[in-house]
Parts: C-alpha cells; structure tokens; sequence
C-alpha cells in the first residue's frame, strides 16, 4: 500500500461513499448561490413613467432592503461555505445530501425575501417577516449540521488541526442562531424591529468568519 | 513520448472524437443543473397583500410540493451524473452529445413543474401529472443510456471496475424507472397517487446513489 | 500546475495581453451558455386551467420548437466552443474580446426565440424568422472569426497540428454559413421553410463537430 | 499542482485570513457575472402580434442599447476581474469582502438598466439616467478599491512585478471613473449626452486592459 502521504487519511474507513474531490460539490454549490443571489434583482420592479421617479423609488425602500439583506446573507453564507469546503479534502454522501438540503433553502430565500418586503406594510407583517426568518434560520442551522459533520469525520478534511477550528466555528455559530430564533418570535410582535436584528445579524455574518477564522493562520 | 502509466488507456481506440478531460463537461452541466433547480423559485407566486397570508400559502401548497419534488429530483440526478464523472476520465462526442440530451429534459423541468402544479387541481390533472411524469421519465432514461454508454466504452472509465460498478448501477436504476413508467399510467386515473409515487421515488432516488454505490470503497 | 516542454510555445511572442490559462474563459462561457439555453425555458407559458390542456399544449408548438431549436443551436456552439478550447493552452485579450462577442449574440437568442415564436403566425412570421436568422448567423460567425484567429496564431495552441485542424474545422463551417445566409432570404418569402432549414441545420450543426473533429485522433 | 519556490510567499504575514486558492473565488464571482449578463436579455420585450413588428422594434432602441451598454459594461469589469485574479495567489477575507460589494452592485445593473432604459423617455429622464450611472460608477470604484487593496499586499501576488503593474492599471482607471463621474453630472441636464458619454466609456473601457495591460509581456 505505497502511498503519498497525503493519500494516508484514506485509510481511515468511512460510512458513505466518498468522492476524491470537491470539484463537482463546490461548482454545484457556486452555481446556485450565484443564481440564488443574481435572481433577487428580478423583484426590485422598476416604477413606471407615470410615477415621478425619486418619490417612487423611496416608496420602495423595502425592495432595496431586501435585496441588500439577502444578498448579505446569501455572500455571507457562502463565504462560511468557501471557507468549510478548504478544510475539507473530499466529501461523502452525507456532506453532499445535507448540501442538497442547504441549497434548497438557499434557493427558496428569493421567494422568501419578496414575501417579507410585499408584506412590509399590511396586516400580516409579523408572519411574512417571521417566515423570512424562518428561511433563514433553517439555512444557517442545515450549515452548522454540515460544519459539524465534517468537523467529526476527519477523513474528510485535508489538515489535523481543521477539525479543532470547524468546532470552533460551530459553536461560535449558536449566537447568531440564536439571534435569529429570538428574532424569529420578534418578528410576530414587532416585525421591523425583527427586521432591524435580522440586518445587523447579517451585516456581522459578514464580519463573523473573518474573525473566527482569523486564528487559523497562526498555525 | 515517455506517458505515465494511465495515459495508455488513450492507446484504445474510440470510435469518436475524444475530450481529453471533463472540466468543461462538468461545468456546462453543473452549470444547468444549478440554474434549472434555481429557477424552480420563480414559480412560486407570493400572495398579495389583499388576501390573509396564511390561508393564501397554504392554498399554494402544491407550489411547495413542486418546488420540493423537482428540486429533490434534480439533485438525485446531479448526485448520479457527478457520481458517474468521478469515475470517468475523458468524454467522447457520444457522451457530450446524450449529456446534452438529459440537459434539455432537465432544463424543460420548471416548465413541467408549472404545469403539474397550476393543473393539480381542475379537468386536466391527470394529463398535467403523466406530462410530469413523462418529462422525469425522460430524463431518468437518458441518464441511464448515458451510464450504460460510459460502461461499455471502458476507454472513458478511470479504473478499470468502474465498468462492473457502473453496470450495477444501471441494473438498479431500472427499479426507479419502472416505478416512474408505472406512475404515468397511474396519473391519468389516479392523478394524486402518482404524484405520492413521484414523491416517495424522489426521496429514494436521493438515497439510491448512496447505497448503489457504497459497495464501491470495498475495492 | 508543473509546466513541461510544451510550455516553450510561451517564447512566441504575442501582439496582446497573454492569459497564461483558460480557466475563467472557460468558466464564464460555460456560465453564459448555460444560462442562456436554461433561460429558454421561460418563454414557454402554461395554459390556464380554464382551457383544456391537451389542444392549449398542441397550439403552443412554435414555443416547443423554439425551445428545442435554440436548446440544440446554443448547446452544437458550446460543442464547437470546448473542442476549441481543448486545443487552445492560453488566450489573448482578442481572443477573449471576440469571446464576448460571441457571448453577445448568445445571451441575445432567449429574446430572438422568443420573437420567432411568438410572431410565427401573424402577418410578420418573414421578419421575425429571419431576425432570429440573423441571431443566430452573427453567433456563428463570431465562432468562425474566433476559431480562425486562434488557428493563425499558434502561440495560443497547445499542439503544433491544432491549427491545421482548426483551419479544417473553419472551412467546413462556410458551409452551415451559407445554408444559414441562405435562410435568411428564404425566411422573408417562405418563412416556415427557413424554419425548416434551420432545424435540418441545426441538427447538423450536432453531429458537424462530431463528424469534422473526428480525424483527429489519427495524429 | 507542484508547489514551488513561489511558495515562500506563504511567509510573508497577512492582517486577515488567507484562503490558499482563488478556485472558488473565481467560481462564485465568474458566475454572478455570467447571469447578470444574461438576465439583461429578459428585459427586452418582444413586441405583440398585433403592431407592425419593424416600427414596434425601431421604437424599442433603448432596449437595445441597454442590454449592449450593460453587456459590454459587466464584460469589461469581468475582464479587468480576470486580469487582476490572474495576478494574485491567494486571497484574504478582506479581498473577499470587497469582492461582494463589487458583486452587489453588478447585480443590481440589471435593474439599473431596466430603470434608465424605461424612463428614457418622459420627465425622469436625468435622474433615470443618472442613478444608471451611480451603480455603474460605484461598481467601478469597488473594482478600484480590489485592485488597489490587492497591489498593497504583495502576499495575495503572484509575482513580485505585479504590484508595480496594478498600481498602474489602478492610476489608469481614474481616467474611466472620472469620465463617469462628469456623465452623473452632465446627466442631470442633457440625459442623451451622458447615454453617449456612457456609451463610449463603455467601449473604452473593453479596449482599455487591452492596452493598459499590454506592457506586461515585456516583462
């Protein structure tokens, strides 16, 4: 069994079939986070020559909101995606279904984010709000399952000390969980205040991985 | 001319123009794939402001229901066309030119989809459903005659099992297809029930790769 | 990214901007084409639940043409585009410039489609079939003019026999030119001819690269 | 991908954290411009059966100009983004930060488009036309800003020349952001005149890393 010592972590036996590399898995995933975030322009309307233009626009600050908290939570989930996937070495069944099941969530949040901003004014602003949340919520938990998943199957990491470091990062992940499950019951009493957390959360999503990473190159 | 010891697989001969490598293969497909299981949202309809959004979303439950089956059916058969490239290591113009074929089914989905789901209640549900069915048919079956293609022309294969494995693979996928075949008769009498048989196939064609290929790290 | 012998071709100089690889040309063409032939899909519209379905569907034929005509048009480019690709080691910023033109006229077939389709009865069936002629002539054309500037500059190929093959390839595309070129004057007095003409050629424009690639695996 | 000499590069310190490859870097953003170009076909209508199809497109020109003016705008900054990238190793969380701001505003151009081509025409016109120049001219100084931030910090390089050469490319941009700069204003009083202005940049702006970049095979 002569083999490169990188091929070593082979060895190590597996519960589900293993693909050698990522390629596939992350220009999948790219895809449709790019699409994801590509289509929310689709629902920003562009008022028409009826209307004067700048009082139109400014009625329409939700659209812009919109599109600016999704594609921050999109980015920033992606980023935490891109930094995940280059600890990881190869993936398995598991990693790809519970991937399938982060995109779809992923992918539903366009829907989800034209929902909140229709109903930003009306009656059902708590629920549309909170359904967003929702969303978003189940899209940031399926990410911390696939985190931690990897983290506990060092066959599928590419270096010893990223397991340590994705534990981090997962536990770090509870706070803005646990923002969002707080903003989630919020939302149905005082929806733009939910809405408020809901941006400053995702504006530190952002800033989040930065941070939590940051220790790695010490290494 | 000194080649490394897999490059003389290139010395049997092809009856067509050989790709060298997958890259763009896979990225024009993972492209579709990803854009195809995006689009599926924009057939989602957000309710207006007029109606009570509860009682309206759940009125469009069978959007839901679409946008789960069709993004469920295109990811088992992402996961199968990825798990099929892994093992290959060049394509052929035969393969390039069936991809495309599964492609333009995969592609006509979110049309189907629509169709199934603006028909799942009124005179024509059964056609819409077996319209469905068909389109799903069609792709499952070009994907087989894909796999079975790759198995027999070895020349395409990274290992020299792959062919066993992939002919295994093929075998298995016969069950799914007969359930597919069977629910196209079914929908036009019991439209609802196929829909359930589509439902519960899409859920297994999920786990099937998992376990079709998980005798595969035995080797 | 070992770089051998084959890499003394880099000593050839160069008029324009060399980049030392593919990989986002590749990318971001695959990106296009794929979108572009996804997008197809959306301009064929679900009959309402108030018509019968089965006549509403027959009706619609133009859109089902259109959808494969275009799907089967932009995948024998993208064919054509990674045959020549295979054989290109890096590109210039002419060849990237005239890329985006290509990528121009592709991106601009959803809406041509659209417009044969929809105006394929009607008193202006002549004008929209050769508008989307014209489409369709101009992306073939640009293909021709890329694939002749990178035959003529060897510095961009990866083996010494490509431009030969490549001058091949150039030659016999004239001839779907001229059968497109042809079409156009056809299409303002017999329109639905010209549709005809396109759907033989563009089936051919499928199995062309096949057919005109074929020789080279003889070297 | 045989690590070298180069990579002593890794020594040098960074301020954020280093992801040790630009794959999916390239990926995610090559995929954000690919459908951003492409959705700018969807804003093109195809005019009814019932006007005469010639007058009916002629009166369309915006359209048309848009989707150019956007396609040749998104495709230059795509080039600029790929000439940059192939310049750099590696990249750190700021690089990637900057990267989605760079990508907010290049998906938000389809709106912008769609925003000045409608008001074109009517009252609005200036505004309309100036806020098409604010998302164009902020895309522009996001990419400043990247390119600037990457030419400081000869970690993410790869090459030592390449800092010299981005500082310049950097020093050149301001000829195109001031030009930009001046339409915002111009906009305001004569529209059409900085739809002109706009369109030459545009063209410039394709021809400009052509020949701004020209100097570095000297090297």
């Amino acid at each position: 069994m002569a083999q490169a010592p990188e091929e070593l972590g082979a060895e190590r036996t597996s519960p589900a079939f293993i693909f050698p590399d990522l390629d596939r898995f992350n220009a999948f995933s790219d895809g449709v986070f790019a699409i994801a975030i590509t289509l929310l322009v689709l629902d920003i309307p562009v008022p028409p020559q009826s209307e004067p233009l700048v009082p139109a626009l400014v009625e329409q600050w939700p659209d812009f909101l919109g599109y600016f908290m999704s594609f921050a939570f999109i980015g920033s989930i992606w980023l935490s995606h891109a930094s995940l996937t280059r600890l990881m070495k190869v993936g398995d069944t598991v990693a790809y279904g519970a991937n399938l099941v982060l995109l779809l969530f992923v992918g539903l949040l366009p829907f989800a984010t034209s929902l909140m901003v229709k109903h930003l004014s009306g009656p059902d602003t708590g629920i549309a709000v909170a359904l967003y949340g929702m969303n978003v919520l189940l899209a940031s938990l399926t990410l911390s399952v696939l985190i931690r998943y990897v983290a506990r199957n060092p066959y599928l990491l590419s270096e010893d000390v990223a397991n340590e470091m994705l534990n981090r990062v997962f536990r770090k992940r509870w706070i803005s969980i646990g923002v969002n499950a707080v903003g989630l019951g919020v939302a149905l009493i005082f929806p733009l205040l939910a809405v408020a957390l809901y941006l400053a959360q995702t504006i530190l999503l952002i800033i989040f991985p930065l941070v939590a990473l940051r220790g790695y190159r010490e290494y």
